[in-house]
């Protein structure tokens, strides 16, 4: 365990705070208002299109605490290793964890190592926890969709719950669809640059942009109407999911977010989002209705609508 | 997993934070210093005499924390559980949470849980990660040994590691050993009024005692020499050790802590820790001494002085 954590897991995300050694980390911040947050990753497999399960944890919990506005600043990271894991496979996936930490602008200022015998657990689990700073004036919380609020979302749906199932079962599609897992900070700082009329956000991962949407509708006790042919989906996400059985609205993301914003700002929003890295394909997909309150209805392509209803029970287990 | 949450955690945990239902929690501090840590455990088996992965998971961080002088405040909880961990089990232990939280005033804010498959991991693992706020002018950390420095050790070593592994191993023993797992931030406060002059403080778990000095040595590039007949260790938990061949100073613990502290303050501090629940064994053990840098030694019963190495290899894995 020594050695691990000298030889592979130090020289690799090694920082000044992690460097303390103490049993916990010292940290000294002057903000009023914190975000913390916790996820444990038991992804499956380990490496996946676009990602594996080291970035992903990073992802994750940055997200988490982006979707309350706050800018994430410190991570935690503990590991569940299965006696047996190749060392380069924790290596690639520490370094993963490294690199997603540069891109999102977050250190790891504590970690922990747990070691279990073979058999014990499946490969590796990675929780990470946060802390962000939540700026001051800034509210965002999922009770606060009102009834006329814009649904905006950032890009296309389904990438990474596709991604993971095929790498998985070992599915070939003409065009490899990689996972969308990627840190959205950036995009929620550039968003509050634009205003601070943003009322909610969710980033749809287990579940879908359908349980996301769902729960929005729950907590703010708001219907939701949303627009089938405004929805981003890949064409090649569209086919795979026609092939296995799935609605896209169900999939798992990693990288995207749905934010409920004050009508008068959504189109400059979605402008502004577009000039994001990741944020290129955002859309408004609906707006936020009075009522049935924690229903959310769809307008089909054919020109009907739809309830879409909370998933019954998870399609895709270990997505995440 | 909706069902588990909402019926199972949901009214063991239940507080206004976590209630917020967003993907982090909003936490309003004004205080200038956090400390933050996180840990988690696979410890095996779940129940033990004295205590349970619960009990353990909250104590642990709680513990952490604390060893910055740090009030702990806010906790994380998430949960891997296998599939066919019984419910009656995990709702035990998730009481047992509840009970711990409540005897160390803290709450936990954030959560989340992850079922697995069956044989993707051994019933429950449990990562609990958390903040709390540092006094103003306190200043403790492992590198802060001085030579002079008393060493003051907070009661029996041994109780956890013993009484974890004759739980495991079926080992029946006249007296029962019971787990030392306790929150120690009580103690630690109490340590606080009689003075601010405790410079190292470290909770001697995985690795026991011996492990625990011979980090704050090489933290503080100082020797560190105890006295052998000072350190308390059950009758029990000795002839235990004996037939099963382990050495006290390296099994670990889970409600004690070393101090290191100025020499004035000693003995106060000893006095003032004795009138506490999880302090009526403190004794001070030994010395902080310039040199070998990084080294521990011993005063033998018998009146020799050897070296205490370093563990080499985990005597006990899954302990915590």
């Amino acid at each position: 365990m020594h050695e691990l954590i000298q030889h592979l897991f130090a020289p690799l995300l090694d920082n000044e705070l992690l460097r303390q050694r103490d049993d916990s980390c010292r940290l000294e911040i002057s903000a009023q208002s914190l975000a913390f947050t916790t996820d444990t990753f038991v992804v499956k497999p380990l490496f996946f299109p676009g990602g594996d399960i080291g970035r992903l944890a990073i992802c994750g919990t940055v997200n988490d605490l982006a979707m309350l506005g706050a800018q994430p600043i410190y991570l935690s990271a503990a590991f569940v290793i299965e006696e047996g894991l190749p060392l380069e496979d924790l290596r690639r996936i520490v370094n993963s964890i490294r690199l997603a930490s540069e891109e999102a602008s977050v250190t790891i200022v504590t970690a922990d190592t747990k070691v279990v015998e073979k058999g014990s657990a499946d490969s590796l689990f990675i929780n990470t926890s946060g802390i962000g700073l939540i700026p001051r004036d800034i509210h965002i919380a999922g009770q606060n969709a009102r009834p006329g609020d814009r649904v905006i979302l950032s890009g296309y749906i389904g990438d990474h719950g596709i991604a993971v199932l095929s790498q998985r079962e070992g599915l070939r599609f003409q065009t490899e669809i990689e996972s969308d897992c990627a840190p959205l900070n950036a995009l929620v700082a550039a968003m509050l640059e634009v205003s601070s009329e943003i009322h909610a956000l969710r980033d749809p991962t287990r579940g879908g942009l359908a349980t996301t949407l769902n729960e929005l509708a729950a907590q703010s006790e708001v219907g939701i109407k949303i627009d089938e042919e405004a929805i981003p989906v890949r064409d090649s996400v569209r086919a795979a999911c026609e092939m296995l059985g799935y609605d896209p609205l169900y999939v798992a993301n990693e990288g995207k977010l749905v934010a409920v914003v004050a009508p008068q700002v959504a189109e400059t929003m979605v402008s502004r989002m577009r000039h994001e890295r990741y944020g290129a394909k955002a859309a408004i997909i609906g707006e936020v209705i009075a009522g049935p309150a924690g229903r959310v209805l769809m307008t089909t392509k054919i020109g009907g609508t739809r309830i879409v209803d909370m998933l019954a029970s998870e399609i895709l287990p270990r997505i995440c």
